[in-house]
């Protein structure tokens, strides 16, 4: 499984709205016949990739997949079907299709013979790779991460307003890997008429981003005609409006965007709800004074603050992630 | 080493001025005879302890120690001169005595023939167990760790200023057993007024603490007669000033206190350059508005920022626990 996960991380971001699934198919005699993860809208699933990789392997193997197979016809034909067109034996999956229409693999696959098992390492898939799918599945609407940049006592300026470079080159790299896998960048008119970003995902490696995120700048100012945002590098959406929910809505289908707004629409959209999961990278560093990271979200006392959860903690570079999720 | 350090790490606080060193006496089979670790001022220091329940089997055996053994007549024998009584052939210690009166215990010990191997897990004894009494013979001041509870927004209180609780009873119950290592506990009136804290160490497990670090309380307003910290729980000391280097003046020869201040007062520290290290306990939650964990600390541009160092992170509860200490 941990294979299939790895595969399902590489191609997460380039098959929305499908789910990124990796799958791995092992041969009769447990040796890894072939690896596959979902192609882009209207190419072939996770397991077919596999499938046709391993070829006459499968027959008699296990189909190890990140999500149950599919049993309908959509874009492409049933995986299910496939699986018993190859021969095999076994299929193990961790998390359960959440979809009514794409659901029931597990229960067809088992009345054709196949022995199915359910859940392995559900938990890792459902917070990892399948995260923002399942968000999507779930509540109808796109996972939202909120990423900020902050020193430990909560700044992201300086008095003189100055933020470059709270965080190091690795927290920054960091940033841009993650803008590949997402659909979607949000900041606030705030943000570019500070820092004036490009707002592209730049990966320190160079390679080149087959798909840039969608640039949304959201609020009621107007910002210059040579913004950097505003650039021939990648798309931009100018929402003239201070509504998370509005927002939310111009996002349409999407189903994975990051914010990278500033403290006034961080703190409006954590007041409507509409953080998922919180990315914070925070510098070593205290910067005191008066720019910080977070106005207010409307929590007057201790106990009306919403409780979150540290679902991962992780150095990066001299910095150090923090990623919280709702309790 | 690994047993010298807990048995070290047993009486951190208790040995000061003199420090809190481990020590344990392999036979010459290689099997633990005997384990140690410094007693109170006028007490033995831990080899001593440690070959006493060696006894007869110290004899070709091996002394492991947290700290370069002592060649001094300070107000106990030399502890090499014992070493070499109990006809130990070898000793393996962490840390060299910086201490130019009590130092030259290796010297002496290969002089004698005795085999002498240094600095083993050197770093993990130097920033742990000894760190505050390095710090004190390096400096000839107090180690100041800065304690600090926040949201991950970097806010200490909500807009009404309530504060309990933001952090956990894991992480109180960490600050307690911190209390009981440490010297004294420093507050500012702020916090006097703002919480009317009693600032002892108050173990969750309710054993008795033999004895309680001195409360501090820094500022110019006086402070209510009734205040839960002047009760008889404990010794304190008030000074009416806002320098920080006076209140490090009046603390002494005292090697490990630590810092409860409020915004104000740590800024003061930081500004200052007396915090030798921050534990921040960062409760998984947002919390906005005007309250924030550190007021001005002098810093007006980014390039500005003195660079800290994460030496440490770890969950406590639901919080986690980040230390930084200077770059």
């Amino acid at each position: 499984m941990r294979a299939a996960i790895a595969q399902s991380e590489k191609v997460k971001g380039s098959t929305y709205p499908n789910p990124p699934v990796g799958a791995v198919i092992l041969d009769a005699g447990g040796q890894i016949a072939g690896v596959g993860a979902t192609q882009p809208v209207g190419g072939a699933h996770a397991e077919i990739v596999a499938l046709r990789r391993a070829g006459t392997l499968a027959k008699g193997g296990v189909a190890v997949v990140t999500l149950e197979p599919c049993n309908h016809h959509g874009r492409t034909p049933p995986c299910v079907s496939a699986l018993l067109d190859a021969g095999i034996a076994s299929v193990v999956y961790a998390v359960a299709d959440p979809n009514p229409e794409a659901a029931g693999g597990a229960e067809a696959l088992r009345a054709a013979g196949v022995q199915v098992g359910a859940g392995v390492l559900a938990d890792e898939v459902a917070g990892g790779p399948l995260r923002e799918w399942l968000h999507r599945q779930r509540t109808g609407r796109p996972h939202v991460t909120w990423k900020f940049a902050a020193s430990v006592d909560g700044r992201s300026a300086a008095a003189d307003g100055t933020s470059k470079w709270i965080t190091s080159p690795a927290s920054r790299a960091d940033v841009h890997r993650r803008r590949v896998a997402a659909e979607a960048v949000i900041v606030g008119t705030g943000t570019v008429f500070a820092d004036d970003p490009t707002l592209t995902a730049r990966p320190a490696d160079g390679t080149e981003v087959a798909r840039q995120p969608l640039r949304v700048v959201v609020g009621r100012r107007e910002i210059p005609s040579d913004a950097r945002v505003l650039n021939e590098d990648a798309s931009t959406m100018v929402i003239r409006t201070h509504d998370p929910a509005e927002v939310i809505r111009a996002l349409g289908d999407r189903t994975d965007v990051i914010l990278e707004g500033g403290p006034t629409l961080a703190g409006a959209f954590l007041r409507a709800g509409l953080i998922d999961r919180i990315l914070g990278y925070l510098a070593p560093m205290l910067i005191g004074g008066p720019i910080t990271v977070l106005d207010s979200v409307g929590v007057n006392t201790i106990a009306e603050a919403p409780r979150w959860r540290f679902d991962l903690t992780e150095r990066v570079g001299p910095d150090l992630l923090v990623s919280l999720v709702p309790e």
